[in-house]
């Protein structure tokens, strides 16, 4: 009996295994291709300095089929490039230090074969770049076994009305109805990581629209170069060779990586031993490997730049939590750019508390990362980790509460735990800042509920007292020969005021 | 601002997101590196009727570079194939109908492609057929722009001694101290599953034997047809277009699919409204996709053939987890075949109670599919999620306890939730035959323990009576005048016989 091989393509492989990319089921389907199409849509937009509007329709046939449309104002896609981004699998745009939602090069292409292998229907693409003077609109589908877009149809419009952006239309079976409530709630969290976005939803049973509650964007995140700490044997190799000409080991340290200046690269040469002046062409296999290990250990390197990263910042998490929750208290950290394996990553926590929350056995949690909601897998998500240790009774929280925290991590590199991106994995660096950012929020809650307790307190000292000022006043106009009328309104003042300085004096303190 | 786009071939896809398929940290390399091979090592053996000799060697160096050394005794690897097994990125013989351990052609590779980018080594292959007249060694590295394998050196040596087998030799960087309880954990539970594999592990620390303690081998699995169940429009396009002759309906469904006689056929065609005699060629995409959506969906279908899976069966799982557990009592559940989606599956459980099993808060549970054994992610599990709602007291059990579940699910394709191969989806079907093979040990467990407190009880009766028996004996001897000792000993034995009776009816009842 001998074995026969063969060797699949990337398009095979994720054909034959889907449920690694999130479809799983009919309704996890849907619930996967809608979040392709939107964090798509939401790069074009954003990381470009457009303020994102964005249109989702789904419609349903008797059959079981579900036909998702989603339409952007984004950049569009130089008409070119459309077949290889939708047809085929690992090519793309997003293979940069950069953080943005999109960085495998596979999500829309499983939508597409998921459309393909269950209804054989290509999916259509109308695009227009910015000032283009024309739409272009492609039906396709992709060749399995190459991995390669086939192109069905092509036609071309002319483009009267300016517009640019994306309209992205597929045909899936799956089941809309049991995907619905995980939509709404994708939808409704994506309305609190984007405020700056306008989204609609019409779809049965299913009408939504999120207005923009803020027209400022955070600054898009820049294209980096790799830091020393996340290099490694393969990747120095394959550096080297491209350089093309024979540096030396401090110029070529100087030149092709993160925050490396020439004081830094003598220091590390000093420390690890390599001679400044050595030429990269002459180092051998070995020399690379102590070198990469060297570069991985010196903690002598300036942390990697954050300017390759877009936090949501403080303010914006506060606005996007206010107008999705709408809680009594919300407070927000957006902590300091922090790295792990020579990837920059910046962690930003909310935490909201009462008004429309419901009160349950242990806080609810929603999970980001590089702006994307994560909602399956909470089991094994980092963040989840971090609030099992939390004992918030520290905190003047007793449960049943109505308490929401908001976890967000941004990186060049999430540590996703699959492609689909789903899980943050449990990074010591990651875990700590999680913790601390949860910390700091909830230390504010603390203040916040100490001052609501000494509000309560002051008022029931109120009551109390307010129920003894006429005897009170009565007792001292007999006594001193005052009016009581007089006295009462004057004691019942002077309680008011007590209470309202206690209360001034509480806000200032709990910001 | 325009993009660049760009192609990745799947070797530089998983070299960038290594952490999909288990390689997050040094620990974890060094675990899943171990688990590749291993597995490999296991399907090369008992897939061929081997009974699996498998030597491990781990070595360190100060430099923290783990040497890690994997010996079978299997089939060995035709040579001109081992340069693609080991350096091409999805190239794998193993993308058939039938259960293995390796599924992805991925889990090799990345361990090579994990040392060449930490230590820039060669992986190191030895192999030789059975009856070649030579073994072949190969220093191979990984050209992950092209995926393909690049040969540094292969030399040849005459076969004297008759070996056959493969050993693989691999360097990385990787931290053994942090892994080596893992790993230890994992040979463990190999052997409680593959009690006829004889599994050798010398490294620091850590020198292990498991002697096999069984000599006899599950029946191999077959390769199979797929179930009309599991068709999808592109697979029944790609189908149809390779049958090359312009074949009948009826013909193409018979030939084609698992199980499908003429009568099923032609019912299936009765009821889905297609005529048996059209010419599979003339079928329009929609038609396929109607065709396809109706195969899905009819349950007229016989269940897929267990033939392409291997359970273990009880007998093997029953050995298996007494050499490895020691447990005072055990019992295994090996179910009938089911499936899901087309895909034949078996679920097999076995409980083990008391002995050497330490008394915890919870049940222990042991996750195998496919004989892998699966340590981490155990809390987005299938099987975690049935035991979760298992009410141990309807069982007679009362935590702390020492209970340990073991649970194997087999399948021509399991519903990993990644390419690690680390947690089982929660699919309905999986789901409710696992919670049926629990709850059947479960019941027999409450048998074995009724028993065991019936013999309790009995035991206690025995004491009781005896300690009065020589009273008896004396009140008797002085009303009867009968030889008091004579007396003495009869009533003793009566006590004994009555308690021993007991015993034996328990035995039997819990079988």
């Amino acid at each position: 009996m001998t074995e026969r091989f063969r060797q699949l393509s990337p398009s095979e492989f994720f054909y034959r295994n889907r449920e690694i990319a999130g479809f799983s089921n009919p309704a996890r389907a849907v619930y996967q291709t809608i979040r392709e199409l939107v964090e798509n849509s939401l790069d074009a937009t954003e990381m470009h300095g457009i303020l994102p509007e964005i249109k989702l329709e789904i419609s349903e046939d008797v059959e079981g089929r579900v036909r998702i449309c989603v339409e952007d104002n984004g950049v569009g896609i130089t008409p070119v490039e459309v077949p290889n981004v939708f047809g085929r699998v690992f090519y793309g745009s997003k293979y940069v230090l950069r953080q943005s939602r999109g960085i495998f090069g596979l999500g829309i292409k499983m939508a597409v074969l998921y459309a393909q292998l269950t209804t054989g229907q290509p999916v259509k693409v109308r695009t227009s770049t910015r000032r283009s003077k024309f739409i272009y609109e492609y039906e396709l589908m992709i060749n399995v076994e190459k991995n390669m877009p086939v192109v069905k149809r092509l036609s071309v419009m002319r483009n009267d009305s300016k517009w640019h952006g994306t309209r992205v239309e597929l045909v899936i079976r799956g089941s809309w109805s049991q995907a619905r409530k995980r939509v709404e709630e994708y939808i409704r969290r994506t309305a609190i990581i984007a405020p700056y976005a306008t989204l609609v939803v019409s779809a049965p049973d299913l009408n939504l629209k999120f207005e923009r509650t803020s027209t400022e964007l955070p600054p898009a995140p820049l294209t980096g170069k790799p830091h020393p700490r996340g290099v490694d044997v393969e990747m120095l190799k394959r550096m080297i060779e491209e350089v093309g000409k024979n540096k030396a080991l401090l110029e070529f340290l100087v030149e092709n990586f993160d925050g490396v200046g020439e004081v830094t690269a003598r220091k590390f040469c000093e420390w690890s031993g390599f001679d400044c002046e050595t030429r990269i062409k002459n180092l051998k296999v070995e020399d690379i490997e102590i070198l990469a290990a060297k570069m991985q250990e010196y903690d002598g390197w300036r942390r990697p730049k954050a300017s390759t990263l877009s936090p949501l910042g403080e303010e914006l998490l506060v606005k996007g939590v206010k107008g999705v929750l709408n809680p009594e208290f919300v407070t927000a950290v957006s902590r300091p750019p922090s790295s792990y394996a020579g990837h920059p990553f910046v962690v930003e926590v909310a935490l909201a508390y009462g008004g429309s929350i419901p009160s349950l056995e242990e806080p609810l949690l929603y999970r980001f990362a590089n702006r994307i909601p994560l909602l399956y897998d909470e089991g094994v998500d980092v963040s989840t980790k971090v609030l099992q240790r939390i004992d918030w009774k520290t905190y003047r929280v007793e449960f049943p509460a109505p308490l929401a925290i908001v976890t967000h991590v941004c990186s060049t590199k999430v540590p996703f735990k699959g492609v689909g991106k789903e899980a943050v994995a449990d990074v010591p660096e990651v875990e700590s800042e999680i913790e601390a950012g949860i910390r700091e929020c909830a230390r504010r809650l603390r203040a916040h509920l100490s001052r609501l307790e000494r509000l309560f307190e002051a008022k029931r000292w109120e009551v109390t007292v307010s129920k003894y000022a006429g005897e009170v006043a009565s007792s001292l106009s007999y006594v001193a020969g005052v009016d009581r009328e007089v006295l009462h309104s004057k004691l019942l003042e002077l309680v008011r005021t007590r209470v309202a300085v206690g209360e001034n004096g509480g806000r200032r303190r709990a910001r």
